[in-house]
């Protein structure tokens, strides 16, 4: 097999693989985006992303990417004055507190390394000062293959009275989030990871407090308004009708395999990778106790850069994985395995890998992290 | 035939019918966003932009709608303290004169009444008093069926050194515009209008005297930032990878016509739709000196309002056109003739509206409006 983009066995940390139903979904001729028909489609959505988010509460779909998501929830709700507390270890992490940092006059920063759980303690002494108005933080950190302990965390925040505004673009579909049990009071999900419909939609649910306190953002990404237009299952822009359609049937599929299934598949798909990278003797780059359902990320083997590894994946083999990001760049790579994906991606991911490093000498055990992938098999 | 939302008739004022190549070109697999792949397809879009804007500049591609372009250019080219001076004469230039007001603290807005041109004279005046440094205005305004005549204004825009920022969102390849002659310092396309792709981007031409000028706006909308990502056909935040590939196909589409051609067809359609109103006894609503190429609004007839008009074309012709928006909801209605729109678009909707007149009684020349049409074609 050399590269193909239409067949290519798709395994980058999102976008993710689309099913062939939901790109079926955006072949339909024009829609008036203000006639009955339309509205209708809006109202299923409408119905639909409960499902998504696990509860129901003030829920829209802005057209933009899920970066436009976390601009309309920040400049929304964090304090100009009061004061921010922003957790960060990673790439998205990084961005979070670039555009709190727009909004906010009173932000405090606290990172730990990538690839480090964020610092919980200093979190949680800044929230027991008990002046931060608004915490945020990136659920699952996908630049490192992390997921952050927001169980842990959330009583801490709670307890503070501080508004709880997530960054769970890649973490809703893919990882468990509990909303109400710990008191989220804005979610931001993208429509192109464990939901695995196309990027160009952020999914937002925003709490009965959050919607109270929402105050002028942006104009384009302003909630307010779109919360206002969507009870008319309406919409204040022009929306992407495509994307819409394409959201209607990604909510349905996930709707039939049920959120649960999803998680858990997800997850099963997860401890597979992850064995199997042990079994290929190579290293996870994150934190082990909180790597990521979604994506695993792995540290380049010593002489195995991008060119050797994922480069041969895709010339040689057609499959895409990713590499790093920022300061990452060139030294892991990752696998991701969330949305549609299954056993089969996985399969013929470890085999390519098992013949490149059995190429290069590097392979001590042939068919072990098949045999890993295997045993994990429902 | 009745309403059946895959075989209509689609004339509304935008978005308007798509191309099964472009339709088609969206229902591709998944694509790496960061790969060589997507990063040629984006080469081309960019290779091929100039061809939309009718001129070279910085031009970039935002995953959003029309209103997400315009938050762009006014966030980040109308100056803070500096004077700005709005015109507006329909619903579009009222939206422009609020995202405006958003980031400027001294904004003067001239009004003219919808469907009437805007006040030149006035604006005039106030470009003379030298203190000027952003014009915004909406080169055709869909809500009124009317194109503003900005050939008359740019000279004294120029003279007055102010920054020239064009909606252009369903001017641009719908109706000329004159880009380096009118001195437009930025404008804003819809990807929806006379492109005739699916809604959901924007597109952005920026003079070098704009880019140069660029300020921190908001975050995802950060003009600065899409242009120093396309350089390296890249994109800041993951662009909505369907939308991009329906943007190649109908620029390749666009370019295949020529855009003089579409212009020109686009006019043609146009004096045919104008003189087939005539022919039925109705009323163009705008002033008929500035009615524009890409939509014409129409007076509803005296006791045939929407549900005897509009909802009869759709239920029982199969015809999509459009109602008024604001205040003119309930007494015009729109006939959209841009994009791909054609001779059989046209002439079945005169049929129909022939048909529903003279149900009425309220036909005096049967078959005018059709030859009207005829006449006029190729």
């Amino acid at each position: 097999m050399t590269f193909d983009p239409e067949t290519t066995t798709f395994l980058i940390a999102g976008p993710v693989r689309i099913h062939p139903r939901v790109l079926r979904a955006m072949s339909m001729p024009s829609l008036n985006h203000r006639g009955d028909y339309f509205h209708g489609i809006v109202r299923e959505i409408r119905e639909l992303l409960p499902v998504l988010f696990g509860t129901t509460g003030h829920q829209v779909v802005l057209t933009g990417s899920g970066t436009a998501g976390l601009e309309a929830v920040y400049a929304s709700l964090v304090p100009k004055d009061g004061r921010t507390l922003v957790l960060t270890n990673g790439n998205f992490g990084d961005r979070t507190n670039e555009i709190v940092r727009r909004y906010s006059s009173s932000v405090t920063t606290l990172s730990a390394p990538w690839g480090s759980p964020i610092p919980l303690d200093p979190a949680k002494a800044e929230l027991a000062k008990g002046d931060v108005r608004a915490v945020c933080v990136v659920h699952n950190e996908t630049s490192v293959g992390l997921a952050n302990d927001l169980a842990a965390l959330a009583p801490a925040v709670r307890e503070a009275g501080a508004l709880f505004l997530v960054d769970g673009i890649s973490a809703v579909a893919g990882i468990p989030v509990s909303v109400e049990a710990w008191g989220i009071d804005a979610l931001v999900a993208g429509s192109q990871k464990g939901l695995a419909a196309p990027a160009g939609l952020a999914l937002v649910h925003l709490s009965e407090r959050a919607r109270a306190s929402l105050r002028p953002g942006t104009f384009y990404l302003d909630l307010a308004a779109h919360l206002k237009s969507l009870e008319k299952n309406d919409t204040p822009w022009t929306p992407a009708v495509p994307l819409f359609l394409a959201l209607r049937e990604a909510l349905l599929l996930l709707k039939e395999e049920g959120l649960e299934a999803r998680l858990a598949r997800t997850h099963r798909l997860a401890e597979a990778a992850r064995a199997a990278v042990d079994a290929l003797g190579l290293e996870l780059f994150p934190d082990r106790r909180f790597a990521s359902d979604t994506v695993t990320a792995v540290k380049n083997p010593a002489g195995l850069g991008d060119p050797e590894l994922r480069k041969v994946l895709e010339r040689q083999y057609n499959i895409i994985v990713q590499g790093g990001q920022g300061a990452l760049t060139g030294k892991i790579f990752r696998i991701g395995h969330m949305g549609i994906a299954d056993w089969p991606d996985l399969l013929v991911t470890f085999a390519a890998l098992e013949r490149i490093l059995g190429k290069a000498g590097r392979l001590e055990n042939p068919g072990a992290s098949l045999r890993a992938v295997v045993d994990r098999m429902p």
